[in-house]
């Protein structure tokens, strides 16, 4: 498998980047990674860090997208940038899969328009993996599409229980959508639509609404949303995680009394740590496209880079996409049959 | 200053209202508490319980809104409640304001359809304030309108600011828009048209777009946004804080050492259970009726009654209302002041 890695997105590249990609390349002997960057910074790095990088192809390009380029500049004036000639390189069949910390907004455009959608798919969506009580759930649209259609968010359930059921190994994935209250009359518009649509869907497993008090807990396994909402339920929780880990820190500073009992219970709070961290599930997938492309956190580190890495392994060894298509395809025959029976 | 509280509203009703509304009396002189409810129920409970009621005034109805009734029913099958009573005796100026832990729709509906709408504000909304590092804001809308033209967000933007900066004593309070980005030209259409008008206000401090990770720590003192968006906000807040404490409960409980551990900042655990804790703000006032409403948090216990009765108390005091009305009123006149230059 060959994965085409940015190795100048996100604010840690490219050290942690190559990092990321060294560890990633010793645990998986199948593994084949393509960088795109410039080919003298990325060889002066691994000299002065010695990374090893001698099994790591690279594709010299010098220009990068920042986070304060415009996404379209993927397309436009940063043609030439790594992140752009890593999507035309996996549109081009040269790799299996593309993974960036780079430019979020980027990216997507970039794997709409480079890359493709998959024919019958409205739009494409991020889909990030987040820490529930217990396990992981998957957040989809956490922001790809502020202003969505029903028919979008009926899409983004049937590809997060896809991915959830062959990336993330759950059986019979619980599709849920977010919404204000639990009955089937709740919610705007645009929601109480997409329940009908999802709830007539059988390929799925609906379980209906789910509110926001019991997203944190284990009330489904995909949380379907359109990415305006997605967005700020995603950032509101890693706020609110963020704001209760420091406010125990600082008790846990405080004098020589607090500072003890935090070295009692270290392991236990070191655990707690790293279930909360994000980083295990490396960023998000965008779903909706007709090869794997993942976004990594922009503050990615080694280990969030190798995690992201493995992920994309399992998304392009369980041909999720794949399945997509073929149930778009289906989808698209069962409408038109229908509609040829009512004419 | 008299207050209407409904004494069947809500989980622990009547016990906790009662003795919540015990202490709010012994703590304040100038207070009068009118119950709504089944007189005889009260007195029972009331002795049973040893609370002295002598100074609260019963007004008997038999009937109760439960949690599973129609909102609609505060107007129909359900006129005699303890609820609608209140809201009646509030509209006729039997009272300052009125109180209830019971159904949040219930109450909305009953808050709009009988006390009414201010003149000039399109929709009412549920601004609860919430805790954060450090401190506390205010959101708004939190749930009341699903679906809301630009207009109704901007009003709420004013009202939050005028009740956060009298009631909660804020000086110049700063009023941000919850949205995916920072940027002007970030989120779904109605966000977009709402940070104009915001933008434009020259009464209120706008601070521009706030992204969910901002919302806990101290990016404003109002976040305004739609009732859909803000409900899921609220409660991804209040599941993710109970997930974490849930989890830090669960390593203190684990043995002895971790017991020792817990035992040795008891003190400090005990003031962050606090500050999380959304009693001490009691729940939510309900802004653009024309009298004080103020809903309660359902599971409300006598401690948070007494919280809500002392803000309520405040809500009344600094004429939020007025100031409200009056900056309706003068948005009106300017509006038709322009539309009269224009023609």
């Amino acid at each position: 498998m060959k994965i085409i890695v940015d190795a100048f997105g996100g604010d840690n590249a490219p050290l942690e980047i190559l990092k990321g990609c060294a560890i990633a390349l010793s645990e998986n002997d199948n593994l084949e990674i393509i960088l795109t960057g410039s080919e003298s910074k990325i060889k002066s790095v691994a000299e002065e860090n010695n990374i090893d990088i001698s099994k790591m192809t690279i594709v010299n390009c010098e220009n990068v997208i920042t986070m304060e380029d415009d996404p379209l500049s993927v397309r436009t004036s940063k043609k030439d940038s790594s992140m752009a000639v890593g999507l035309r390189m996996l549109s081009d069949d040269e790799g299996d899969a593309f993974i960036s910390a780079g430019n979020s907004g980027a990216l997507l455009t970039g794997a709409t328009l480079i890359v493709k959608r998959i024919k019958g798919i409205s739009r494409a969506a991020f889909a990030p993996i987040l820490p529930k009580s217990p396990g992981m759930f998957m957040l989809i649209d956490a922001g790809a599409n502020a202003d969505c259609k029903p028919e979008a968010l009926h899409d983004f359930g049937i590809m997060g229980s896809i991915y959830m059921e062959r990336v993330m190994k759950i059986k019979n994935a619980r599709v849920g959508l977010a919404n204000v209250g639990t009955e089937e009359t709740k919610g705007d518009d645009l929601h109480k639509e997409v329940f009908k649509l999802l709830k007539d869907e059988s390929s799925i497993n609906f379980v209906g609404n789910v509110e926001g008090t019991q997203i944190p807990f284990d009330s489904c396994d995909v949380v379907v949303t359109d990415g305006f909402t997605g967005n700020l339920i995603l950032k509101t929780y890693e706020g609110a995680a963020a704001a209760i880990m420091g406010r125990i820190k600082s008790i846990y500073k405080k004098n020589i009394i607090t500072k003890l009992s935090a070295l009692l219970i270290s392991g236990e709070l070191k655990k707690l740590k790293g279930e909360i961290n994000s980083d295990v599930y490396g960023g998000a997938a965008i779903l909706g496209v007709r090869k794997p492309v993942f976004k990594v956190h922009g503050n990615a580190t080694a280990i969030t880079v190798k995690y992201a890495i493995a992920l994309t392994a399992d998304y392009v060894n369980t041909h999720v996409i794949d399945e997509i298509a073929k149930h778009s395809e289906n989808s698209k025959t069962v409408a038109s049959q229908k509609k040829a029976d009512i004419n």
